[in-house]
């Protein structure tokens, strides 16, 4: 069974899914688990209290893949028939089952409750039913149908993950033992290039049909996944290592980062590494740089904070930009933006002083300075540069995509300096 | 038709979501969407970017429900599938469709781009599509197969609910006219009362069965969704009127705002009614209330600025705080947050100073002020009031409910002075 493809599928149940309310967040967590144990999704379904529905989508999983996971419908109220529909559909009569039965009434004796009480409703399972975690309070449990693997889990995210990790991973090691795949893969976190332009430096790559590529905008930046697994059991860490290093030449310096590391994670580590200090002069972003800075732990060590001029008066009494140059260049210029890094700067005595000035929108752009307009300075003890741009999108997304290329200066400008970079 | 309840299913496609690498937010959001304007959801299915699997999916969907929509897999790139697989399915092979084709043209045309660009590829669409959006730059399209409406769109959540709320409603409402059943829906958003408590003070109300209350933690709040539905071709406006008054009355001030209202809507409407302006001195959130303030179009008006004092430097040089005063009672204290809160408002002349001082964790803790210790002052030209709060959580857990609770102190504050609430 070596290299072969252990499938399965996911049902989630509940109206409050169907109905939008609650965004379902378990299934995509079962599914990324499971990808990472080695086994693929071939879909996931989300589907209301109905019993005649469930039914249906779980005979028709067992009918598709190796082994099912369903989550939701097996509280104790009226609204809960997932069991009910199991055993319609499965064709095996609900009994009490004796072992959840007898873990219920000890819970129930403990807290001096009623024994008829409507808890007892949860052992009454599906014949075959086998708890997952004898031990614990709230139990799902599995069934083996047509020699096949059915989990059943609460719709509780968190009792679920923790089910999902402890007992049914372990149980389809063990029902499918050297089935998985091995598994390599990177995440590839790019700012400043398109989707497509990605695509296109990429696409001239000739790489082996195992090698899956993926490129996903998530706003502002590209994300491109490589993944590698092992389909013809030869181990993939070689080709996987291979492939990385092509994409990470191709690329260059627009790759930010990698999987779980975020921009201002980078951006951190690189100030830490370099023994910097930065502060802050954010207008149009109000405070988000700053705060993006400090959602990193121990931030404060580099970090040494900053002023948000969201007003004329805060840009000359906090910053010392001249009034007379606010009133002939404008707050939102070059100029200011330049004298707004030097005076965070100076004022801190920061290594590094950013700043940037701009039009979030929608309303106040001008012909000249349309909505978007944004300028960034970045002032250091030998020199001051600054940046325009101008980007485009609702103001959440323009002060989202301005945090970002702030943050991306500073990355580019640290990287140059401690020679880890060619390109300007 | 009237009362006869229109069944939809989506269908979401990618690789990026069966592995659980990206969450599926689009289906939800639709689904929500859907169900407010009157429909009912059926099923949710997310499959990965196989014509074979996709080309099922939609066939079984156009043989249970009135209406399908499917989202992803429309881009540029290699791995966008969708059109491939339809084609295949429905039997409707691609070409290129003109309206889009001419769209993409001009589009590239304006932007000096090589016209044979693989944004061409947009444009070849199975036989029978039709643009949803023949004015904008990326569309979806329809197709009517089986006499049903089905909706292709972008996986990109931002382009595919702007699709859905701007084009797929009103051609579903056109397509099905009057079948929809009118729906009387409203979120209550409360905080700091706890879910537990919020559902006792309700549960004591003796509400018709049609009258439909759900409870949601959505950290740091708790929203309470009231729904009910003309199940029996009744008006159910008078109902729900009632009902919102007596869920206004038991939670009073607890409520911050409703349906779409955030916090910082909220607290900046009450700041311009009441003509008041604000500045911050933010330490632990490090910008966080001041971004949160400026997402705000319009906020200049209200919002002067503020100053994140991630070091002792900065509370000393920008806030004036007293150095002696940090060295005796400690950066994170009552009396360094008056002294923050009275510094950032005399300094900027706002009629409001808020402050907050803390430990965001996960280090930094003492036995005396462990992690989640947190001091707020709030400063008017009368009086400065400082507040103590232990919050727990992760480092943006604290982050995010120390925000929340200082745009709640201003919240507070504002309604008693303007006469609007009794309690203190």
């Amino acid at each position: 069974m070596y290299g072969k493809r252990m499938k399965g599928e996911i049902i989630a149940i509940g109206n409050e899914l169907t109905s939008g309310r609650i965004a379902n967040t378990t299934s995509g967590f079962a599914a990324r688990q499971l990808f990472e144990a080695g086994y693929e999704i071939h879909a996931m379904h989300t589907i209301g209290d109905s019993p005649s529905l469930i039914g249906e989508a779980l005979k028709r999983a067992i009918d598709s893949v190796d082994f099912v996971i369903v989550t939701g419908g097996l509280g104790p109220t009226d609204d809960d028939l997932t069991n009910e529909a199991v055993s319609v559909a499965l064709n095996r009569p609900t009994m009490p089952n004796p072992e959840i039965l007898s873990l219920i009434r000890a819970h129930l004796d403990e807290i001096s409750c009623s024994p008829v009480s409507p808890l007892e409703k949860l052992a009454w399972l599906p014949v075959g039913a086998e708890a997952l975690n004898p031990q614990g309070k709230m139990a799902g449990y599995q069934l083996i149908h047509d020699n096949k693997p059915i989990f059943f889990l609460p719709g509780v995210p968190r009792q679920t993950e923790k089910l999902l990790t402890d007992h049914v991973l372990p149980r389809l090691a063990t029902w499918y033992p050297g089935s998985r795949l091995s598994t390599c893969r990177r995440l590839f976190k790019i700012f400043d290039m398109s989707e497509m332009e990605v695509n296109a430096r990429i696409a001239t790559l000739n790489l082996a049909d195992d090698v899956a590529i993926g490129y996903y905008p998530v706003f502002p930046e590209v994300h491109l996944s490589l993944i590698i697994r092992d389909i013809r059991g030869n181990n993939p860490e070689p080709l996987f290592r291979n492939a990385c290093t092509v994409v990470n030449t191709l690329l260059g310096d627009v790759i930010y980062g990698h999987d779980q590391e975020s921009m201002e994670l980078v951006v951190g580590s690189l100030l830490r590494n370099t023994g910097s200090t930065v502060a802050m002069a954010e207008s149009c972003t109000g405070g988000l740089i700053s705060h993006k800075i400090t959602t990193i732990p121990g931030s404060s060590d580099y970090f040494l904070g900053g002023v948000t001029s969201y007003s004329n008066a805060m840009k000359i009494n906090y910053l010392h930009v001249d009034q007379a140059l606010i009133e002939s260049k404008g707050a939102v210029s070059a100029e200011v933006a330049k004298a707004m890094a030097e005076g965070i700067r100076t004022g801190t005595n920061a290594d590094i002083g950013l700043s940037v000035t701009g039009i979030a929108g929608p309303d106040g752009g001008t012909e000249e300075k349309p909505v978007g307009t944004v300028f960034f300075g970045l002032a250091t003890a030998e020199h001051c540069r600054v940046w325009p741009f101008k980007f485009s999108g609702s103001r959440e997304q323009i002060q989202e995509i301005t945090a970002f290329t702030g943050l991306n200066l500073i990355r580019k400008y640290l990287l140059k300096k401690s020679g880890r970079t060619t390109s300007s």
